[in-house]
């Protein structure tokens, strides 16, 4: 159905929200927060959704992990319904831009003003929600709110993660008055449906020229760790047959997972990527043959195999080290997250809204982790994505024109209308 | 000559040396100092030295940049004669061992005293000197005493250097007693030779099988830093195609310089060596595509040909990694120091005591700086190996057996005693 939505509107909610944490950047062209959870930003931040939730008219609450959500329950709706839920999150990385999270928080509100202003009439509540600590920047771990409130990690353990500082969770939500009473949280497994518009921090709608993604699966996410024992030595008095050197060995490892990578793409997954991020040297002195190297890897696909595909060719090259340079090597896979599918139905509807509204869509994945990936364990789940400027995200240069917020908007409320029963 | 030398005595002054800057070692075996220039537990030193030195019947005197040195004139010799001078440095890294420095002072000093204890009649006066500062560890200039003593280094621009607590070298030499007054600095240029003995650091005397090493050259060292520039990004969502990785570049230009070394090595000079020992990476988080790379390459060899050539291939390296990664390089040398010859006068006579005293001895260079680097620059300087267990150093397993620290000192005390005109 075609639901206009007020561009104005929801560019003067999002640049309202930029301000809080905003950095002293010199350049004027430049935008960029830093609003960690917790936070005083963070606190004026929730405030100032929570007034927009109540100048919009739903009912707010705040859950026992800090998730805010505000519920629309129109005279048309069974108020004993299943909701139709929405949102993102308002926490950001340090640094980061001002779209990520916070343009789906307030298209989601947007959504509701547009149906409300359209007089449309849903027979479902619908749910605007924000989740606590998306970015795990602050508190460790991602999709937090998320992942709580649909029982993928504990409460009390949640409460009790802590920040650099030592300030446990629950503290600083209490300390910004975002802690909310009891131990209940949402509960999406009640919703009949979510959606979370974000924008994609990647280039693909940018180059296709379309005004929104649907994704269709996200993809999963695989932590490795490799240790390389060498021996560190001295640089100048070590000769070059008699080294064990970490780094070089690291490095051929560095090497042999980015083409592990690049092999499964072109045979049997382009969506698949294999990174080593993290890589720290010891003694790291310029005068000494490095002893010790630790590289974190990050492997994620849409489809599992390929995820093992690119970990086994990760251990295999630390297999080949050991015989070929006689390092010491050890392995480790801490975490991995499996791809998530999002709902055929609500990507279906998504794409029914986009034709209704004259909005072009196309079907893509997405490689970054978002809380509809945990909603999706327990509902249907559907993740649309809005085009970012050269694919630039957690950096104060993230930028999605206006005109392309409201656009990809537009689809979203009107799937959220039509998700919800409004009459087409 | 053949000059009998008190092993006793020798170790009982390097285990008292020890001693300053202990550190507490779980492991019974296991022996280790830190004795940075400046500390309490250098003062210790010095003070020990000094009262060793005035045991021995030498004059003392402290200069201006806190080198410590001991004057024996003999009544045989003529006092306004260039003496003779040996040692080395009592300062150490974090967490060293307890022969690279000590073994050379009081190796120099036990040749003193095994002169008079054998009636030695030389014709020119002997010095021991302790140099300050060799290892570079806390005032971020190795060879420091040297180089000031030989002109290399300003007296005043030393004095001001900083430790990371921002204490001058010279307030920290004032607060433990080893700034010598004035400006006048111990004078190499006037002595008519001086030989330093060190551990190897290597295997090459321990896999000989033999008592002494005896330098031809000190490898010259060059230091070279790089930079690589990428493009910092979501290691989700950027696809592999979609990258410009910097610690991928940064990882083929370390198994780059380490070929461009072997091929050296392979092809003209066995003594070359080229070593990433320091990679930092930005922003160096698992979840991010590395944005940039800053390398420290250590390139050294005896001859200076070899070093360029390494040299050259790093920066060939970085131009190809331009071309074929699209990253943005630089490439700076912000120190060369070209290779020092040893005097073959003082290297012939060190084999003539070598063979007087029945130890064996071969001509080897040495990977390392040490202060007869600098001394070198302004008279005959000869530096003398003993063999280093596994040639491990830097490091509390540093080891020398007490046997071969007294081979090792009867060569030493040999060679000083005969170009100190001793009667053969």
């Amino acid at each position: 159905m075609e639901l206009p939505v007020d561009a104005d509107r929801l560019r003067a909610d999002i640049e309202a929200n930029a301000a809080f944490g905003r950095l002293n950047l010199e350049d004027p062209e430049s935008r960029g927060r830093t609003n960690r959870t917790g936070s005083e930003a963070n606190r004026q931040a929730r405030d100032h959704f929570v007034e927009r939730l109540e100048d919009a008219g739903m009912d707010v609450t705040v859950d026992a992990i800090g998730n805010v959500a505000g519920e629309w329950v129109p005279d048309s709706a069974d108020p004993d319904a299943a909701p139709v839920a929405c949102g993102s999150h308002l926490d950001s990385v340090p640094e980061g831009g001002i779209f990520d999270g916070p343009l789906g928080v307030y298209a989601a509100l947007e959504s509701v003003r547009a149906m409300r202003d359209a007089g449309v009439e849903p027979d479902r509540p619908v749910v605007v929600v924000s989740f606590t600590e998306e970015e795990g920047a602050t508190y460790g771990n991602g999709l937090l709110g998320s992942s709580v409130a649909t029982g993928g990690t504990d409460l009390e353990e949640a409460l009790g993660y802590e920040n650099d500082d030592g300030e446990a969770l629950g503290d600083a939500l209490e300390s910004i008055g975002y802690r909310g009473e009891g131990t209940e949280t949402l509960d999406p497994a009640g919703w009949d449906a979510f959606y979370e518009l974000h924008v994609e921090q990647d280039t693909t709608l940018e180059e296709a020229g379309v005004d929104a993604g649907i994704v269709t699966t996200i993809t999963g996410i695989g932590h490795c760790e490799a240790t390389i024992l060498g021996e560190a030595n001295h640089a100048g008095a070590t000769a070059m047959d008699d080294r064990t050197d970490a780094l070089a060995a690291a490095s051929e490892f560095v090497l042999d997972v980015e083409a592990a990578a690049n092999d499964v793409v072109a045979e049997s997954s382009e969506t698949a990527v294999g990174t080593v991020g993290a890589l720290s040297v010891s003694p790291n002195a310029t005068n000494v043959v490095p002893g010790r190297v630790e590289a974190g890897v990050d492997v994620r696909d849409v489809k599992a195999e390929s995820m093992e595909t690119i970990a086994e060719a990760a251990r295999e090259s630390l297999d080949r080290l050991e015989r070929e340079r006689g390092v010491e090597t050890d392995f480790t896979r801490p975490s991995t997250v499996l791809p998530e599918p999002m709902s055929d139905r609500l990507r279906e509807i998504a794409h029914g809204s986009a034709d209704a509204a004259g909005r072009s869509a196309i079907d893509l994945h997405s490689g970054a982790a978002h809380d509809a990936m945990r909603v999706a364990r327990v509902t249907d789940a559907s993740l649309l994505f809005a085009p970012s400027r050269d694919g630039v995200s957690h950096n104060p240069r993230e930028w999605t024109d206006w005109a392309d917020c409201a656009a990809a908007t537009e689809v979203l409320a009107g799937a959220v209308a039509l998700t919800a029963g409004a009459d087409e």
